[in-house]
């Protein structure tokens, strides 16, 4: 999954399942090591201690508390192999806006308004116009998450940086506040709680590998034009991850929001990222963006895959009570954001999500999705 | 210089100057351009508005007006070419040391009290130590830093990275909490204030890209026995950066620190990041580490470039009142910092840091050193 505490986003999944098996469960071992010593370093905060999240692996961001009833939200994510696409096709002024989103989205999922990013640039070179195009990006970004972008570090490190002499890295921390007694931490989520999804805008910043993987196979360039999307296939890929602060923060103004979902990597496993009380029961997907689409019919790649890689057309998910699910609905197109109820929390099937949709039939195992029986 | 706000760390200096001039302020043209573009996003803030620096073209870290007197430092960077040497050698559990050090030090300089720091990893692969090996460097630098590491982002993007099969970048961003009436923005610097150095630990996190290539040049590789080291190159090349922030918490709640630099890339030129209406006259420098010495000796490395590439043994500075000079230098050695008191700050030649001291005779002109005529 994509973010704080500590996380493993698997950019690069095969063409077919992982030979997952043994050694994902040596790595999750090794990383679970990890996780363990991370959680050490609790203790050596003079102030400003994490909160705990029960029951929940995953949190989407860290939360610290700051004394006062004040919680500092904080979550890093880079934008990941979508920067080879802006790499081939020589345009940097939008993959800012995707830092923002992949940070500040994941902000909101612990109830947290951002307020503030930072970010990375790791370059071949600092010569040229394009450190000014991803600025121009980050601060678009930033406009439309409402948040400043007041520091940032570019670090000139041509020997560590793979590709052509524009090859670049592109990370970002988010940090938002939210008041103690209002952190989602998803213990409010019950059976019979409305799952809304709300509308991507494309495949975002997660899958791209897979995506990029498929479309080479079939030498499908960037500059192709494809009829299927009214524009070529580049514009596709790169098309500007949707930011939900507004969103978000309207839906928090209108009543008690149980829970964000925000959809990056892993996909709608993302859904599990709650506490292991409840289950996910989804009875409806959004319709299929061609994108997901095509990449289904070109690679052959199955269900289990697209709903572990991809957001399949919902990038952010609200859970909500039964009684708000109309308000949610309704809040969504104030916004202009398309939305459809997809399912409910279930007591059954604890900490698991079920998909039972049409011909998609699917539930998780841990961290992959398998038929549904 | 290494830091937030928005600056560009030039880590690929060449052997000599630069070719500097041209192509270096049309770079500068560029980049004050994004300078300007990030700056614009301060009016987005819904909250958390950044504080300014008058005078100040590059504070150490960004500060946010969390209300209520509260402002939180947040600072990012990276541990940048130096992860090549942990890499050739094999050897990740002291990186993550470096890369809280160059976070956590950048946050004192602020006048804040560093509390959190999230990590972002960038790798190959997940298989086998290297992740579990980087945590363990990780941890033991918040331990010596005081604080937590509650998330962090591990992005598998074997494409991005040049390099073998553990060829890995990693980030870091740290947060602090510091009263907005104590912040440190170098206004209260002023002439007479004595300049302490407190002394590093090694070649730290920066310069390690021009080490490299004048000990590759000899044919020197990593596992060479240095008989002026008493060790291999790799350990020197690998010793981490220290953690100042024990003895900057002490010294401030002693007596009223005007200002802290921490000597990062653009070395002495650190100084200098204090308002405009001072200058900085060094009259003593720290005793030669073998390292710079053997650097200036093979590459032929002239004072310049030494001052403005490397620590040249003096990590991190405090400016104080001089009535505080001799507190200042007990507080380093009761922390087993060797110190000295390098000069003073003047009334002339303002903004410009200039060293006169035995042999070494410079002065600051921009983002350089030249001699002292």
């Amino acid at each position: 999954m994509a973010q704080a505490p500590h996380s493993a986003a698997t950019r690069e999944p095969g063409l077919s399942y992982r030979s997952a098996g043994v050694a994902s469960s040596e790595e999750m071992r090794s990383f679970g090591r990890a996780i363990d010593l991370f959680r050490s370093t609790h203790a050596f905060a003079r102030r400003g201690q994490p909160l705990e999240f029960p029951g929940v692996a995953e949190p989407y961001a860290a939360v610290l508390d700051l004394g006062g009833n004040l919680g500092l939200a904080i979550a890093t994510d880079g934008v990941g192999t979508k920067l080879l696409v802006a790499e081939a096709l020589g345009k940097y002024d939008t993959v800012g806006i995707d830092c923002v989103a992949m940070n500040a989205n994941d902000i909101l999922c612990v109830g947290a308004e951002p307020v503030a990013m930072v970010d990375y640039v790791a370059v071949k070179s600092t010569d040229g116009d394009q450190l000014l195009e991803l600025a121009k990006g980050l601060v678009e970004g930033a406009r439309q998450a409402g948040i400043s972008i007041p520091g940032g570090e570019t670090a000139q490190v041509a020997e560590m940086l793979a590709g052509g002499a524009e090859a670049f890295d592109l990370v970002g921390t988010c940090v938002g506040m939210v008041p103690l007694d209002a952190v989602i931490t998803g213990e409010r989520v019950k059976p019979g709680d409305a799952i809304i999804g709300y509308a991507s805008t494309g495949i975002h910043s997660n899958g791209l590998t897979l995506a990029r993987r498929v479309f080479e196979r079939e030498s499908w360039g960037p500059n192709r034009y494809v009829p299927e999307f009214g524009h070529t296939l580049g514009e596709e890929l790169l098309a500007a991850t949707a930011i939900y602060v507004d969103l978000a923060l309207a839906l928090r103004a209108a009543f008690d929001v149980h829970a964000f979902a925000h959809i990056t990597s892993d996909g709608f496993l993302n859904l599990a990222r709650l506490p292991a009380t409840v289950g996910i029961r989804i009875e409806e997907l959004p319709p299929e963006p061609a994108v997901f689409a095509l990449i289904r019919e070109l690679g052959g790649i199955p269900d289990e895959e697209l709903y572990r890689v991809f957001n399949m057309g919902a990038g952010f998910c609200a859970v909500v009570p039964e009684a708000e699910a109309e308000r949610a609905l309704a809040i969504g197109a104030e916004h202009g954001i398309e939305c459809w109820r997809l399912g409910s929390v279930t007591a059954e099937h604890r900490g698991e999500v079920r998909i039972d949709a049409g011909n998609v039939r699917l539930r998780s195992a841990g961290k992959r999705f398998e038929p549904l029986g």
